[in-house]
């Protein structure tokens, strides 16, 4: 059990650093005077992107102030659903898809995806698992693991990751135009051993994996 | 050992998964060309924000081609390192701090912050540790514990966690203007029971956590 002084401390620095107010800077009220301005030259359209950045001022319960930029993506916050997957035979599944942004190009991770609008977290988790692998899990048989935010300085992403048994192939893959997902099947401790050479190297897998080696190994 | 034709499909993925070609999308231009027209009405400057959005078109190794957005902070990748603190008395170091996306609206973790252009990541952990607490640790006493990419689909920010021993306090806190962090000393035990408390919420400090606890309990 933690010291109840130390929990008194804690909670003393969190009451002085809360936020009492947000005031939402208008860049997009400006952007949107540029855009109105530029139609008028060119009957050019303005590409939207995926992702969006909210400024914002925050006002302190310290009497201090700080301006913060929020990513949004598709309007929302990006929380994901992650699933790792255990099939009948106690294997597990990676997915395989690129990713640009790393230096390999290709990421290799368990099934994930943002979380629709309105849908319940672990029905993210199971319809992801089926759409990018084919496989179904049952709801006695998904557990929930754990749940963190991504970037927590920049977004409020709050990811949630669960454990899937007794996994079994009932469909093919579908996946969106643009979508490439190959998955492959392999041991725990393989996978395990993926992450130390290297293959897998998202923080979202790699929580999965830390968090489900009691589980897995019971 | 994983097995051998198990690693040759994973590779015949990554093959096919690779990028070949980028290239960017010129929002950037267009951007411009709204400035330039903006200013000729109106003598407002425009806002720069902290986070920017490239958009990209990627062909890859499948003859396929895929646009990504990836998320720019300040111009770099946004990479940050952090560090696992543990005092000379074997306490560790929380640190409390505005969060201001999260539900609380504090954050409670381990000292982190982004790497400098041309920083190591080992001496930016040192860097953050001394900044954000006062503490000291040397050469010899911090270890690399695993890295990670944060937000591998929008984002090539690559972090870096170390665990630091024998810390001592030998400065005082020395904090940017607008940053506003207080420190928080407890045990190890303590702090994996903050996690579970549901204080301790950011990916960073919980793969931390995961990661030293094997070498902390040596």
């Amino acid at each position: 059990m933690i010291r109840k002084e130390k929990l008194e401390e804690l909670k003393s620095y969190i009451e002085e650093f809360k936020t009492i107010k947000c005031e939402k800077i208008d860049s997009n009220n400006l952007k949107t005077k540029l855009q109105k301005v530029y139609k008028i030259f060119k009957n050019e359209p303005i590409n939207k992107t995926f992702i969006q950045i909210d400024r914002s001022k925050y006002y302190l319960n310290n009497g201090k102030n700080i301006i913060r930029e929020k990513i949004v993506k598709n309007g929302s916050d990006g929380s994901a659903a992650i699933v790792l997957p255990v099939t009948k035979d106690k294997n597990t599944l990676l997915i395989v898809e690129p990713r640009v942004f790393t230096k390999l190009g290709v990421g290799v991770g368990f099934p994930a995806g943002y979380i629709e609008i309105g849908e319940k977290p672990i029905n993210a988790a199971k319809r992801e698992l089926t759409e990018e692998t084919g496989y179904v899990t049952s709801d006695e048989d998904i557990y929930h693991l754990v749940s963190f935010y991504q970037d927590e300085g920049c977004s409020s992403a709050y990811n949630h990751i669960f454990l899937a048994k007794n996994c079994e192939k009932k469909e093919s893959q579908h996946l969106d135009d643009g979508e490439f997902i190959k998955y492959f099947e392999c041991t725990f401790e393989e996978a395990l051993e993926l992450q130390n050479l290297g293959y897998i190297t998202g923080s979202n897998s790699i929580i999965a994996l830390e968090k489900s080696k009691s589980l897995i190994y019971k």
